[in-house]
């Protein structure tokens, strides 16, 4: 069952029934001030950091869900409905939600009125835009009411929840025009506060939450509203708000169009006061201004789309299917993007608060990023390289404002240094830009301790190979990839949380075979990275280790018909046909087959045969198999969770393009497909009430098997099967691939593809390129023509920026 | 306006109309497992720690407040209504809400049909049991349907907000017959589950929340209620509920009684399962046997009110003020058992979350609640102190489940060791138990450091001696009893907290007259302990120590009119005339005006003037003036505050006794009774709509004069002002004084009493206590004669145990 369907040529989906199965959202804002938006406009908004700088008030796991958000109410005679049916839930006439490219529309009508609001963040901006327009469809003339209606949060998302002692207290609004201001704590230490406005003279306003609901009301029935009089409350204390009230008197046709600004402001510390006690509104102002007419919100809202029309013209795709188009060209860049700003920060089921920048996410969402916004990518990378320490070792994470390093989550994952390389060489390989291994980088922020960005990567690798086990196989420390595979933790106190509780790593024998074949793949990388820079000896060290893994894997790592997956704490085999439960692992035979490690010997074929045969379901592929039914204490939380979810036996999204891209190195371009597609949202969204999530965006999780609803869904949006998703399907599926001095095209396809097209912006030049497979092949390129000539090999060089190229490859 | 009054008798607040002005809520529950709950039934359970081990899940600050509790549905054709009124809110035609000492009766009639909820925690019992009562009133025949609700919360309430991407994947449940097992996480380290049963065969349940409401439906609208039909439906992860239905027929003038148990279960590790993932069920079923008839849940609920009509014959007075004896007898000593159980770790305004038990705060709370659980007072003392350091030093809080100190608030805070001498000798004195001071104790809770009690009470002591300032006043740390006066802490980032950042001691020149007070009285306390001990030697060495600490208040403590309150980082007054805002502080005026310093000299009366003069307002005495209207980076969060809020100029009631016992001093009776009614809530009722929060329990801040809307109250509860109040009357205005051999009676009351009586329970004798004030003097006993035979002074000698004593006093 469906609940809308996507409108490729506006880049929008539309949802047509706000009954939801779940939430379905959509983020404003790429840079700094964002917003999360559900098709009912529930959400709230924050800048930069969702824990330290959030705007709006939001409440997870609310009942009814989704409670609180950016609502216009709108009051009819007696009739008070919304335009996006939430909170009053009044029977609408007609309902529509468009999310698109940063931007969402409601629209919703009711009694001959219809009401559209378009909600967005326009460039360069520290504000939400809305333009509300009504229009009087019927043949009287109307006299509204309109309420707009926000809820400020106290900034500190985590406090905002929990210290209502102090909260209760400190509450503090202006209201000056047509403008509500929000400065809690703008009296002491904060330089910012927040602001509401709308671009007409008000009817009136409410701040004080109490005074505007009642104490005894919900969303649905705010007493002002209900009243249909505003109370000019000044909030002192308890829960500030927003709330605009006009009267608006429209005749048969007639429409009109009011815009408000939701906006944040910063001033220096000599510039805080107009006068005491009074905020210094300037720049609140100049940004209303920016938006103070229709006309001016709808040339920004064109600057948007133009934005967004030119990024995704990076990478466009015409393949036989329909469904794989909208989420190449569309749906999972724009994807991307969120992940790159967000990392596994705030979405409907991250709260905000307990995540910063993953050193291991971030790294890896580069890979579906860096050819929209390179610029920012090298950014992010310097960011992340500096909150490494000396030895390769690495925060888990980073506080996106201050950007050090978080000390509660820690470090230890050993798997995290090497995702460094992959960032770096994927962006270098984008960009050609070998200049950033030159950029002096600091160890864990400290000035003076800087060493060009190339140190960063030495050090990972040196990581891995300074912490080896008695295999020769990596350590795992306090996990790798697979966050709740905790071999040294030996957790028996349910207070403590299985990734930052102490370990016992001393003395551990714990490796990992998924590290293993992650340092195969990204010491090959930095090898030959140190080959191009002229390092002969080093390329020649790292490589020596390389091989050496590879032995380690081949002597250890093998248990006859797949990977193991790890050694725990006593030596004892993880991922073995000998244990009873999680005798198969997906994570080490990705890796290990993406590295080809025995890939003459058919350990790759094997391994992925096995996987096909014990891992794979009808909606993807699970993480481990048998499910872990029992907790057990070496192994950690991995086998708290119940068979079927999670780790345990879920579908982990983010590790299905690992064997995705493993088949490709086996060349088998049907299964790699038949895996895509499982797991591809626009395939998914006729199951959308089974699903449950949004069905334009990738997933974290898809209950496997053994759970009590397979093929539900849970936790979309933040997750790094969208860079790994667009990385496998446009690099190893659909097969541009970019390298250090050429473009590789690879193909490894579905065999009844006869022709797909793709357009790709690579170093300034334009790529159009047509793959043809007369021979309905799965891999292999005949031939490739450029500009009419024949190459050698799969190889297009790069060609001079600003030119066209026409490229033709024969399967 | 009020919204209910007191029934003295049956020692219940009856609450008349739902709509209170705030949630007025109960606890339930005093030694292990507590429920809190409110007079529309919102709230929650916990087993020991409010954090740690939440059992039901609560949202604080939703919009409706108090959204979320225990609800019985109850439909009847096609009205669907509760007995509290909420969540539905359909109209009752009658309704009741009676807070009694331990327990809540919520009575809600609606179209011939009275359901009557009885909550409460029997004695010993590690579960709330609700008895529902249903009358058929009308003259026909009914069929209800009855949907019980609770929904549970994943136990730590702190990650139960925030950490969605796993929680939603780990619930699980049981159903066996009428007993709804919550389990989650049990799978793994968790050794307890929490259950909710009801003694009859159920026609259908629902453990799912989002089947129980609908997902777009809130706590008003289940659709399985308004549908009638549960949908026996079995949570797998999202969030688990529990819900039993009941088809209940009743003939006219038919009564009905259920009993619903909500339980908590901890099982050995060799216990944990009765077979293979199914729990162990033993405990629970015990314990719903106890309760599985409604004679049997009477039994019990008659223990509980015997207890409790036990523990309040300690102390009972009977004066011309009924609204002060219902406070002395019944709700200030109530107050002060949540007070003692809770510390200030769960109410309505504290989330349960952020703090633990407070050294500082559980010292105090001893001196109102020592009289009533000598035993459990004994072990508190024994538990705070074992947190303690080596050189007197205190973690600020510990944590109620492990009793460790909790490092994440850590210490610093100079006031912290001295109320241990408090708390102690309020024991000694209480029980003549000398011989706790000889317990081992161990410091930072390390076995092997044990020393005797009486050790901790000597660090204590030195630890002021040892952190003394260039005036030789106590240097105050990281702050005094005020934790907002943050002298050595210089915060500009909003992001750090003002009691946990590094704060800037070394060369700190911030001395406080608060703890140079508190140290004057507790150093004399623990000299003449010393002295009783036969210590001479160290009582004399204390003595000198207090004498000179004496020396340098008067000498640079004094600003003319006032004491000063403190000298901040550099060494500049505050609380001076010199001073442009934050002249005139309470705390210290008040400690110095207890200790009596320079009391021969006027200083006393010149001080506490001046906090009439200055300080005082028609509600109380606020904590200082003029208010800080900007932000002082050297003062810190005092200055955070708007104005008349809180530690900036709000009358925070904990300080106010302190002023109404300096009064005593000086023997002025009608100015301490005029502060002790100002915030005394049995006062207050009559403003109700103004004061907010309950009219039965004290609270911790009512905004002062220059808020806005002076005489609202927040923070309710959980507020040392309970202790403080309820040992001010008792002991220094009704005069009745616990001393270390004897009882000593010391009236200061108004001069229009003419007569009083106490009945006082010490060291198992009984004494009434006959006050006659025939002169209409405020202080001074003339006579007191005991079983009929004058005694010498103030003194009544200790009573043989079980003896009844007649104690008549004349002024």
């Amino acid at each position: 069952m469906q609940y809308g369907y996507f409108d490729d040529l506006k880049r929008e989906y539309v949802i047509t029934d706000p009954r939801t199965p779940w939430p379905w959202i959509n983020y404003l804002g790429n840079e700094d001030f964002f917003s999360l938006i559900s098709n009912t406009a529930g959400g709230y908004s924050f800048y930069k950091d969702a824990k330290f700088r959030r705007i709006t008030r939001y409440r997870y796991n609310n009942v009814p869900m989704d409670s609180g958000g950016k609502y216009f109410y709108i009051r009819d005679e007696d009739t008070v409905w919304n335009p996006g049916w939430k909170p009053c839930k009044t029977t609408l006439d007609a309902y529509e939600c468009r999310h698109g490219m940063g931007y969402t529309v409601i629209r919703g009508s009711k009694n001959g009125i219809e009401a559209e609001v378009l909600c967005f963040v326009p460039l360069k901006t520290q504000a939400e835009v809305q333009k509300l327009t009504l229009r009087n469809q019927s043949g009287t003339t109307k006299k509204l009411k309109l309420f707009s209606f926000v809820e400020w949060c106290l900034w500190n998302a985590a406090t905002d929840m929990e210290n209502f002692q102090r909260n209760f207290s400190t509450g503090e609004v202006e209201v000056d025009g047509s403008v509500i201001y929000h400065k809690t704590e703008y009296r002491e230490r904060r330089n910012h506060y927040a602001y509401y406005s709308v671009n007409q003279p008000v009817d009136g306003y409410d701040t004080d939450r109490e005074t505007f609901f009642g104490l005894y009301n919900g969303f649905d029935e705010p007493q002002t509203v209900m009243d249909g009089a505003p109370r000019n409350s000044v909030a002192h204390g308890w829960s500030p708000v927003a709330s605009h009230c006009l009267e608006i008197n429209l005749d048969p046709g007639e429409s009109k169009e009011l815009v408000f600004v939701l906006g944040y402001v910063e001033n220096a510390q000599d510039e805080k006061w107009e006068s005491r006690n009074i905020i210094n509104k300037d720049k609140a102002k100049a940004t209303i201004a920016r938006f103070d007419t229709a006309g001016k919100v709808d040339e920004a809202f064109a600057g948007l789309r133009a934005y967004w029309d030119n990024l995704l013209s990076n990478f466009n795709v015409r393949t036989p299917e329909e469904k794989l188009d909208r989420m190449v060209n569309t749906w999972n860049q724009y994807q991307c993007m969120i992940t790159f700003c967000f990392s596994r920060s705030a979405s409907y089921f991250e709260s905000g608060i307990g995540r910063g920048m993953g050193f291991r996410d971030s790294n890896q969402d580069l890979i579906g990023f860096v050819h929209q916004i390179p610029e920012r990518a090298r950014q992010r990378i310097i960011d992340i390289a500096s909150t490494q320490f000396p030895d390769g070792a690495c925060y888990h994470q980073y506080q996106p404002l201050t950007k050090k390093g978080n000390n509660e989550i820690g470090q230890g994952f050993n798997d995290d240094p090497l995702w460094l390389i992959l960032g770096t060489t994927a962006y270098i390989k984008e960009t050609g830009d070998f200049a950033i291994l030159d950029e002096p980088v600091p160890f864990d922020n400290v000035p003076g301790s800087e060493v060009p960005l190339f140190g960063h990567l030495t050090v990972s690798f040196d990581h891995v190979v300074n912490n080896l086990g008695p295999h020769g196989l990596p350590l795992i420390g306090r996990a790798d990839w697979n966050d709740c595979l905790n071999l040294n933790c030996f957790s028996s106190d349910p207070d403590e949380s299985f990734q930052t509780t102490e370990n016992k790593t001393e003395g551990s024998k714990a490796e990992s075979l998924m590290i293993a074949g992650l340092f195969t793949v990204y010491g090959r990388d930095y090898a030959e990275l140190c080959k191009r820079l002229g390092r002969d000896e080093e390329a020649a060290r790292a490589q020596k280790h390389v091989d050496a893994m590879v032995d380690a894997v081949t002597k250890s790592g093998w248990d006859g018909e797949w990977f193991l997956r790890a050694y725990d704490y006593f030596g004892n085999k993880i991922g073995s046909r000998e244990n009873e439960e999680g005798q198969i692992f997906i994570e080490s035979n990705g890796w290990c087959s993406m590295a080809g490690i025995g890939l003459g010997e058919g350990l790759v074929e094997k391994a992925l045969d096995s996987v096909k045969e014990r891992l794979d379901c009808e909606h993807g592929i699970v993480l481990n198999q048998p499910a872990y039914t029992e907790y057990h204490i070496g192994y950690g939380e991995i086998s708290s969770y119940p068979p079927g979810y999670k780790e345990n036996a879920g579908i982990f999204c983010h590790n299905n393009p690992w064997i995705i891209i493993g088949e490709t190195v086996l060349g088998r371009g049907d299964r790699a497909w038949e895996y895509f597609r499982k797991i591809c949202p626009s395939y998914t969204e006729p199951i959308s009430d089974l699903h449950k999530v949004e069905p334009y965006v990738y997933a974290q999780m898809i209950a496997g098997k053994d759970a009590f609803r397979p093929g539900e869904a849970k936790n979309s949006w933040l997750t790094g099967t969208a860079a790994w998703n667009f990385y496998a399907v446009s690099q190893y599926i659909l097969g541009i691939r970019p390298a250090y001095d050429r473009l590789e095209i690879d193909p490894c396809i579905s065999p009844e593809w006869k022709t797909y097209g793709v357009t790709r912006k690579f170093r300034g030049a334009t790529y159009h390129i047509t793959v043809n497979n007369p021979g309905g092949k799965m891999k292999g390129v005949s031939s490739v023509i450029v500009n009419g000539k024949p190459v050698e090999g799969n190889v297009v060089p790069v060609q001079p920026a600003g030119s066209v190229c026409e490229v033709e490859v024969i399967l």
